[in-house]
């Protein structure tokens, strides 16, 4: 009987434990929406990142730029913006060009910035991250 | 004994199968806010709610735009993007008109898109998606 | 084997129970991000504040507006909306102005509306209030 209590006692705590755990191992994270041809708002975006690396530290966050629609120019190969992404992808933010906004504007890996990943569709990507917890910043 | 500790695996299992299968069981989800009294962002949402349902499969998510303030006018009879909210509502997006904008601005359901659902209050629609597990897209 | 089943199947309870009490007592808690230097917004970030404290009570809901990049103007003594912004604090809504911002702009806390709180970085809060279950608005 005692045995049975141990027992129950160490499944009652790893089952209330869990939760908390998974939480503790969770690391912040955010996608940022960049939806609009505004180089203004392109900065304002990479500032934003920066900032957010600077100030919870870079390796306590994820950070994901998700540049689709007329957002999509921010990451081409003559984007004014250029260097800035290199140096965040090299900070460790993840920047991703959308798939389909590229066949809508005839645009081609060759068109973009070397650096940068793709995702299939910009807005599901979005979708996706917000259900894995990311937080979402549209600046 | 060995009848308890059967039953204890099979607790523990389910206790731990619980997050999964509820997380399994849960479709994606995403409220789109409109609140902007401009044409483009009203294509935008369209088309973001469009290639959503195509990219993941129109059964697989429950897409839902809400407009209020400035973006109402998307929603009048007279709207220039009517007859792609129609289509839009006929493959399965829920679209929504915030009533106390409409108060606000005089419009009455005779002013508006006869297909549109309402809600009380956009912006507490809005809010309350997101605690249900929405994603939030403002495009 | 009677007091070992009612045992587990209290534990099995509890642990069911416990996600959705934790829910019940959340209460609706929205972020709302003014990133324009634009009056426009600025007051339909307010109106949005106003409008959900009438439609949910102002004791079920914690808002909090926060004010960073271009839209710091908001916040600052002369701000054209200073008046609406005493009124939404006094009504129980939480309004940050982002240090980082007052830095780059050379804002000191004597340009500031004397009511207004103070986070670090107006990013990372926005970031932050999600990962605590806020909803996000961006007016």
């Amino acid at each position: 009987m005692k045995y049975m209590n141990t027992m129950l006692s160490a499944l009652l705590l790893s089952a209330l434990a869990l939760p908390v755990a998974a939480q503790a191992a969770d690391k912040a994270k955010m996608v940022i929406q960049v939806s609009q041809n505004d180089a203004a708002v392109w900065n304002l975006a990479l500032n934003n990142a920066k900032n957010i690396q600077k100030d919870v530290g870079k390796d306590n966050v994820s950070l994901e730029i998700v540049a689709y629609g007329p957002g999509i120019n921010m990451l081409t190969a003559e984007s004014e913006v250029g260097n800035r992404i290199n140096e965040a992808i090299d900070s460790g933010v993840q920047v991703m060009a959308c798939q389909n906004t590229m066949r809508n504007q005839k645009l081609k890996p060759e068109d973009m910035n070397p650096k940068v990943g793709y995702v299939a569709s910009g807005v599901v990507e979005i979708l996706q991250r917000q259900q894995q917890g990311y937080a979402y910043l549209r600046p």
